[in-house]
């Protein structure tokens, strides 16, 4: 048995089909004719590009916009002048062959990504080099070929896939996939999410150890891969893919569910996304909301800033398509881990610690003020909330609605409309904003608690930092007491709270959660079904049982065990 | 009037002298002969040791051990075979002048030491600087020249100061030292504090704003200087000179007082040091004991790590020199922005939130028994204490001290003399740590609250990002609530609780802490004076009434005014 990093739950059982590849190494070789090779390497573009439109018009065809998306940023590199340029002029100076000037330039290129520190411009490293052998593929002669076309059903196992080649992924025939490389947060990891294919990354020497043909089993969810497996493996993991597959059968009703407790209190169950296109999915798991909306998508991934219009449109879609349903809208949270192309910040030791968010607006309320008022002039298409992030002080707080107050002032003015009752919130993410949401609460219509970063906060921990891993504990008794006092605070002042970390979707917490008081959860659309499912077989005076208890323990390994048990006591 | 960064205390009125100095750019010339310019390149490298070797036995004389040091790791540097083979090899296989390839090395060494995120490692360019510098002039043939020579009492006015140039400064005639480079944490700001020489760096384009001759007025308190001043600002500040020199005459007395309120509570005020030569400093200004040794000195500025017998030598020395006087030795607090480069850490995003302190030594256990067993045997010759950094959770106290439960049975069983009575601490430092101080009050001797971290991590601010100080803000209500509540912890258990942040040395803090029942206040020799006196002027039943007021407040801003108003009536 290996054990890899488990990325995309569900189990798979089936025959493995290792594919070798190395990257090809070009030599250099001295060309008599500089413009018939450049000519060549234009050609390679053409060529390229074509091919690109037809996967990307494909995909568009299939409504998987979010993997078209990975082609028209393909596009845009083939477009890009400064790339095409530097192959010719080696092409030109040297005097060297197309494929060595494209390797010498994509190398040059993909080693300044990968020292990025940035994970988002690190990743574009992947591109580059799903470039560079597409077209080196096309100046070799090869026919483009889809790297894991099979006839069979398989278990494909690689040592990493490119984005391409996992946005072609045959879906009928893949039953799962192991890679040496990649991480939780891998291009890999979300794109097999997304398309329920269990997963295991990051198995380091995957492909010395498993043989084309080999039977496999892989646990996406614990990242066990097991090879060969005897006969009793083999049932018990039969059965247990089958129980896997009832589990999800049972998930279906709760798709369309309301959620509230067997004694009948009613919460909400909501969803965070980033983009448009993730709209469907959240209306397919039923979310009765969306608990969190990532603006920062739409400043993402281009050349320039969106203008107030463009985002108005983006709002007001979202809204529109959400109908009746509330939508909260969390302004820029950039910095961070997060970097825009037209709007740099100076590298920083500790980006995390750093310049980022509402920090970064209240800098520049131009940006600031153009994003409210493109928020603003769509809350009259539908139930719109606004959310400031990273809030750490009552001053911080009050400098941002007085951009509020001032945009809604010239709003009012030039007789632009929108809904007078947008309720604000505030995320609750610095544990100094959590210490003191008593103060905040007076101030605010509701909280929304940020688990991912009150936890890095409180607990000093990088959850990106591998060696660290271990002490990125969601169970620590110090993030209950914190959670528990802000529900509470925000009780005492009449406003609803929230939760949009990882942590509002696991059902192992929600009962924890909801004896606490939480009045909303908001997660992946994904997981929507199950966490209303752990709701609606609870009832308030367990759950207030369940978070009393917790709150009297020590440590996480007691309050861990204990929900553990809990939990599977329950199913 | 202008304003920079005020480092180092005081009002200094004087005549400026400015120093103007480019850095000499050598061009690139052709030698016949590289065996007689590279031996004109190692008889340079004699004659700057030689200088080197000079002024360092000066600054040993005068006792100023620690810039003696300085003047050691350019021993050092001039002794690297690297370094010195790089230039070497440029002559040689390049026919090139000494000073060309001197300057092309130095230059490349130089921008890979800026390039470093570590503001340890940053500062090392400044070295290589200085050397290259000082070699460039003995290879042009100028005298050695102390940079600062001056005949009359002036105020130095410059670009930046070399670290050795600043060693060198003569302090009977510098009145005060403005400089356009720099920050709060610079080699300057560091040496004139110790100095006591009034300074202000950062104020960019000082150079062009001020003349030598120009009358000048420098407040290293806030940074303001003021350039040919009115007869007004003249006599306004010659009086806040009187003041403030009274105010330091009127400290003198509390050198050697007892740390005692009007009532008769008696606490300790204590010092923070990270070296031997400190002790000096700390016993010339009467602290009661030392609360915060910070060990990892003892492993930084070297090529290997200190052996056992090396670190109970310098801990044994420490303790003897204390007498009866409480040490407490906090264990190796490495990583973050400190490295060594015998034990190098992966490049992280976000090291403040990274692998560091206890997380290391719990990985690291040879290294983390190894200095435990050095303090254990020296605790037979004094009174120490031992104090873990960064704990988080009561799992990893319980992990560091299995490690000293271990040690001391081996030591036991070898005989070896320890105290057995030896208190063991933590540093509060990360927030869950401060939230969940009830249950590690029950596992330990004392806590010691490092508010420079917890500030960092409550209020998500890197204390180091310029771009964000106004958010480091020690007045935050969230800061005190905790403080507050970590000492009603550990007093709740019977356990005493002190500061060795930097919060514990401000005098506008002391009533609130004091009110709060702090037991110990550790800062910096040179501000225990000042603490005393606050202390001993003060009653427990008005700091108390400080403490619960500062607690009612909802904003750092309300606070700050309210203790400044509070200090200046005292005053």
């Amino acid at each position: 048995m290996l054990t890899g990093i488990g990325v995309s739950d569900g189990i798979a059982i089936g025959k493995a089909l290792v594919k070798r590849e190395q990257r090809a190494e070009f030599l250099r070789a001295t060309i008599d004719d500089e413009r018939a090779e450049k000519a060549r390497f234009k050609h390679a573009i053409q060529e390229a590009s074509n091919q690109i439109i037809q996967i990307r018009d494909v995909m568009n065809k299939k409504s998987e916009n979010e993997n078209a998306q990975i082609f028209d940023a393909h596009l845009m590199m083939l477009d890009d002048p400064e790339f095409v340029g530097q192959v010719e002029e080696l092409i030109e100076t040297e005097s060297v062959n197309a494929e060595y000037a494209l390797q010498t330039v994509a190398s040059r290129v993909i080693s300044m990504f990968e020292s990025m520190e940035n994970g988002y411009m690190k990743e574009r490293a992947a591109d580059i080099r799903d470039i560079e052998k597409r077209l080196n593929g096309i100046l070799q002669g090869a026919q483009p070929v889809s790297p894991t076309e099979c006839q069979e059903e398989i278990i494909l196992v690689c040592n990493d896939l490119t984005p391409s080649e996992t946005a072609q992924l045959d879906r009928t025939l893949i039953l799962g996939i192991v890679t040496e490389a990649g991480g939780k947060t891998s291009h890999t990891a979300i794109l097999t999410r997304s398309y329920e294919i269990p997963a295991v990354v990051g198995l380091q020497e995957a492909m010395k150890q498993i043989e084309s043909g080999d039977l496999l089993i892989i646990d996406g969810a614990t990242g066990d891969v097991i090879v060969r497996p005897s006969e009793e493996m083999l049932a018990a993991y039969t059965s247990k893919k089958a129980a896997w597959k009832n589990k999800r059968a049972e998930l279906l009703p709760y798709k369309d569910a309301l959620s509230v407790t067997k004694d009948g209190k009613r919460v909400e169950v909501a969803a965070n996304i980033g983009s448009l296109q993730q709209v469907e999915g959240v209306l397919a798991n039923g979310a009765e909301g969306i608990g969190l909306f990532r603006t920062e998508f739409l400043f993402m991934d281009r050349e320039t800033i969106p203008s107030e219009e463009e985002q108005f449109h983006a709002y007001q879609a979202i809204l529109e398509k959400m109908g009746d349903r509330p939508v909260v809208f969390r302004t820029l949270d950039i910095g961070g881990d997060k970097q825009l192309s037209y709007l740099p910040i100076a590298q920083e030791m500790n980006p995390f610690l750093g310049y980022r968010a509402i920090r970064l607006c209240l800098d520049r309320q131009d940006i600031f003020a153009t994003q409210i008022r493109a928020i603003l002039r769509a809350s009259a298409y539908g139930k719109a909330k606004l959310m400031f992030p990273m809030i750490s002080s009552l001053q911080e707080l009050r400098q941002a609605k007085a951009v509020l107050h001032d945009v809604k002032s010239e709003c009012r003015e030039k007789g632009i409309a929108f809904d007078e009752e947008m309720e604000i919130g505030i995320m609750i993410e610095v544990p100094s904003a959590a210490i003191v949401s008593d103060v905040l609460a007076k101030e605010v219509d509701f909280f929304s608690i940020g688990t991912n970063d009150l936890l890095q906060y409180t607990l000093a921990v990088d959850r990106m930092n591998e060696k660290i891993t271990r002490l990125y504990d969601p169970f620590h008794p110090a993030i209950l007491r914190l959670i528990r006092a802000v529900i509470a605070n925000g009780h005492k002042e009449g406003i609803w709270v929230g939760m949009c970390g990882e942590m509002a979707g696991d059902p192992r917490m929600l009962p924890v959660f909801l004896g606490m008081g939480l009045d909303e959860f908001s997660m992946s659309a994904s997981l929507i079904p199950q966490a209303r499912k752990t709701i609606c077989e609870l009832d308030m005076d367990e759950a207030k049982r369940i978070a009393e208890a917790v709150l009297q323990m020590d440590s996480s390994d007691q309050i861990l065990d204990y929900l553990q048990l809990l939990s599977r006591s329950h199913s």
